[in-house]
């Protein structure tokens, strides 16, 4: 590679967001790229020159062990969507404009749906225009809903954090026995898909009953359906624990946030903001049978809590962006990098690649079928699928009795 | 020691709670005691016989190791309050007819300020009969508010849970930056006491900024003081993180989360139980500021995440259940197990024991002099308290991705 390139991060942070980008920063060291750019809150910072030199910033093999280690975006993210390019040419020209004037000749941009949409976007623009630069990318987000790839980096560790602090919260909730019992909702992130809330799955065990049930978006939520099974279940058992999905909704299309104090805030891709469902559900539960009950979100901890990361999930993480530099080294553009699953007994992954335009702005959902017929739990094919993701550790540098994170100086 | 023993776990559980158990259970095999009895939901279970020969459930020493890595009360704990000795005496002596009946010389309870009164009601009422057995206090809190030892097991672990978590979540609301400015309200337990709250101050460092401020039950907060001061820090800066105690009071005596959703409930122990005070300081923000806010609760999560306990903790934790078999075998009675620092530089701490009767029922704050003068951070007089009770880790057994625990057969 003759020029430098500019790798950006964008959307929800994951806990290993920052292991992709030492792992473009590595593979583009090892080429011997001059100068690697990093987009300071994605292309939001891009489109104002707001760049930095990551080899100032990362500057030995301890900051790169460290960089995997530091949860939340390191070079800042961002959750602008590029518009569409009829009409809003002068956005798309800024951007070749810029990556003319840094010499840039490959964009690495490391996010979920809409930041491959950015990808699709700029390759697209760049394609009908004869230009040279090349854009992978890079997969990443807790959600896990990217197409064609197994799964995608930051699911294992947010599904690893999920299943392991739902053991403790079931462990507390069963301390006080018959004389206390107890129903505490656990409400998990996720808006249309349930992977994150099937997680919760994971916590079932030799030690662990695990969660007495678990709903997904995929399945409509029956309010009177679901406080008839926790009355039954609270009269067989005095710790009752119930893990949900803040994207459940009614058979009328309502979120069951929507129910309590939901507002109604909109992002700028559309998105509609929940918050609260398990807080309703909650309330209904403690109006309908007197029980002591408790809310627990697991909020943003799930998606930064690198201090218990999967260490399969920072190892694919790195291994993604360090074969998208590859990849553009070998001409590729207009793709992005996807995980294989080689083998189930032992685990094995390999690293593929993948037309863009089948991956842009398509949700997969938690398939049908692994979802127990009554819907609220999960079958052995889901746990099958989803057990070697959240497996090893990498154990965190410890400072003062606390984990140490790179800082973007 | 001629004698069986009995121990029981009472009051909310913690991360180390069970290294205490550990360390009654190894203290008692060393000296070669009989029959180790755990009472099952403590004293009130005792009350029905509910006991287990711990030899049965801790089979070696693997389970030993075990029994320290899992959270919450192994035995199960209680919030029964042992009523006046006058006017109740049937209850008193129908407890020592069952330590009679199992022939048990000692009994150790494992619990904070509710369980020493029933330690000092036991003694005494003892002592007034006649009777010969012992009765010995292990100290455990996260709240750390037992007065005379330095600090209480249980409450290391939980701020070093609350400080790491709290360095997460400030560079997770960091990720959008001026994009996006976001104030994200983390609620603390403690519903008196402000020492959780304050374990937020150890977050700060070279790699984190800390939370902005940091509001204890000890200082009488300001609703309007203080959404003036946000208000100034949104200006200065797009990331601002703000820890509360669940415990803040107003000038009126209201606590603030009644302003709330809050309810009436109140605890066998007449404790209110509180909840939902970051919701009402997050909503009164968004409103005075128009800004995007975000409450969380650390649940019960601050007190059960023994996969992030502090091995100073743990092993204090069981160097008090070990001393205070060894105090019982000295003849102690009416007494409780106690930390005293020994040096601060490097740290180090021993073993004492106090008259429960200095112990029992009184709670111990922050000192107000560990409290910036504004009221909205904590002095290095307290970060030089706290620091050594957070250092070191003790690694969990990984069993499938996930932190095994001990289960009671």
């Amino acid at each position: 590679m003759k020029g430098n390139i500019v790798v950006g991060q964008s959307g929800g942070p994951t806990a290993v967001i920052n292991s992709s980008l030492a792992g473009v920063f590595t593979g583009a060291k090892k080429l011997g790229v001059k100068k690697i750019y990093g987009m300071v809150h994605g292309i939001q910072g891009f489109l104002n020159e707001n760049l930095v030199d990551l080899s100032e910033q990362i500057k030995d093999e301890a900051d790169v062990e460290l960089l995997k280690r530091t949860p939340s975006a390191f070079l800042g993210s961002c959750r602008y969507k590029l518009p569409k390019i009829e009409g809003n040419e002068e956005t798309y020209d800024k951007i070749f404009e810029i990556l003319d004037k840094y010499d840039i000749e490959c964009l690495f941009y490391i996010g979920g749906n809409d930041s491959m949409d950015t990808i699709k976007m700029l390759s697209d623009y760049g394609a009908s225009k004869g230009k040279n630069q090349r854009f992978i990318g890079v997969p990443k987000t807790i959600d896990n809903d990217l197409p064609i790839t197994d799964h995608c980096p930051g699911y294992g560790s947010a599904a690893k954090y999920i299943a392991a602090s739902l053991k403790e919260i079931i462990r507390d909730n069963e301390s006080f026995g018959v004389e206390k019992p107890t129903v505490t909702v656990v409400e998990i992130m996720g808006r249309h898909a349930g992977w994150l809330t099937a997680a919760a799955a994971l916590a079932k065990g030799e030690d662990c009953s695990g969660a007495d049930m678990i709903c997904l978006p995929e399945v409509t939520f029956d309010m009177d359906k679901f406080i008839g099974k926790v009355k039954e279940l609270a009269e067989k058992k005095s710790s009752v624990v119930l893990a949900i999905s803040e994207g459940i909704k009614l058979e009328d299309g309502r979120f069951v946030c929507e129910l309590g104090d939901g507002s109604d805030y909109v992002d700028a891709f559309g998105h509609k903001q929940l918050s609260g469902a398990a807080v309703v559900v909650a309330n209904k539960i403690a109006a309908a049978t007197g029980l002591k009950t408790r809310a627990i979100e697991f909020s943003t901890l799930q998606r930064a809590a690198t201090h218990l990361a999967s260490m399969t999930d920072i190892s694919e993480a790195f291994q993604v962006g360090y074969a998208a530099v590859n990849a553009a080294e070998d001409g590729k553009t207009g793709m992005m990098i996807i995980i294989e699953r080689k083998g189930q007994d032992p685990y094995q992954s390999g690293i593929g690649i993948y037309d863009i335009h089948a991956i842009a702005n398509v949700e997969r959902s938690v398939p049908l079928e692994w979802i127990t017929e009554d819907g609220t739990q999960l079958s052995k094919e889901y746990i099958k699928y989803a057990r070697p993701l959240i497996m090893g550790e990498l154990q965190p540098l410890m400072v003062n009795g606390l984990p140490r994170h790179l800082v973007r100086k």
